[in-house]
């Protein structure tokens, strides 16, 4: 069988930071004690370097998952109300994650930096049980509509 | 620390069908060959039962994962263009997944009801590589806000 995966070009690159950009929330997968994938909806930005970062709160059941394991994978890329969801670009990214909390190193810089795209966060950011959390991507997986899929590494969207 | 999650009312109930019933996608987290989670956009629709089922290409990386583990997570629920994103009630469903091929039982009939919900679909729906996958929902998560967060099983999902 042909493959279905284009070979990553520009077009592609532009279209994964676009979404990257643009984004304000995202689709988070992470792994529960029990084993089982649990997907749950998070803030999402980006660090100064362009790395993905969401705002978390220790109550969230995806903060206990995360601290216990770091594997996880965000989806970006909202359909409008108009036309088939499915033909709407998305992108996939394939993470680690880690947190960087009150008090720590770079963390007044990174809610600086954060108030400016999420200027409603300031309501909760200062709460104790609010953290950053940083995403190292491996891998991301573009989809661009039908047939148009893409894999893409770090490099590809800026951050590698 | 008191509990986030409140008891589960009819209120909780109500929404979380609605947020079902809504849906036309879904993000959809399964866990990969690696043991890393990976999140996908797919289509999302309720079978004659009210049962989560959606139609999946065998070419999509989530197809092959969900053959090889069927553990895995929905979230419906989607934002509008207004507002906080993150105060916009979403549910998480914490699934197993099993497939609906062309020529099995009850396919025929399930991809009528399909296509009354999912017109758009009848141009790819009867491709080879096109199956339905059926969740079975063993818990259920609700965040109706902040501070809104409810834990719901099949049962009070109607499903149960």
């Amino acid at each position: 069988m042909t493959s279905p995966i284009r070979p990553t070009n520009d077009e592609a690159r532009v279209l994964a930071s676009s979404l990257m950009t643009k984004a304000r929330f995202a689709a988070l997968g992470v792994i529960t004690a029990t084993g089982t994938p649990l997907v749950t909806r998070v803030a999402f930005g980006l660090d100064p370097d362009g790395g993905p970062i969401s705002l978390v709160s220790s109550l969230a059941m995806h903060t206990g998952a995360l601290m216990a394991n770091p594997a996880c994978s965000l989806l970006v890329g909202e359909p409008g109300d108009k036309g088939d969801p499915l033909t709407h670009p998305r992108l996939s990214l394939i993470c680690r994650a880690s947190f960087l909390r009150h008090g720590e190193d770079g963390h007044a810089e990174l809610t600086a930096h954060y108030l400016r795209d999420h200027p409603k966060a300031k309501l909760y950011i200062g709460f104790a049980d609010f953290a950053f959390v940083r995403f190292q991507v491996s891998e991301a997986h573009l989809n661009g509509g039908f047939g148009k899929a893409f894999h893409l590494n770090a490099g590809d969207l800026g951050i590698g």
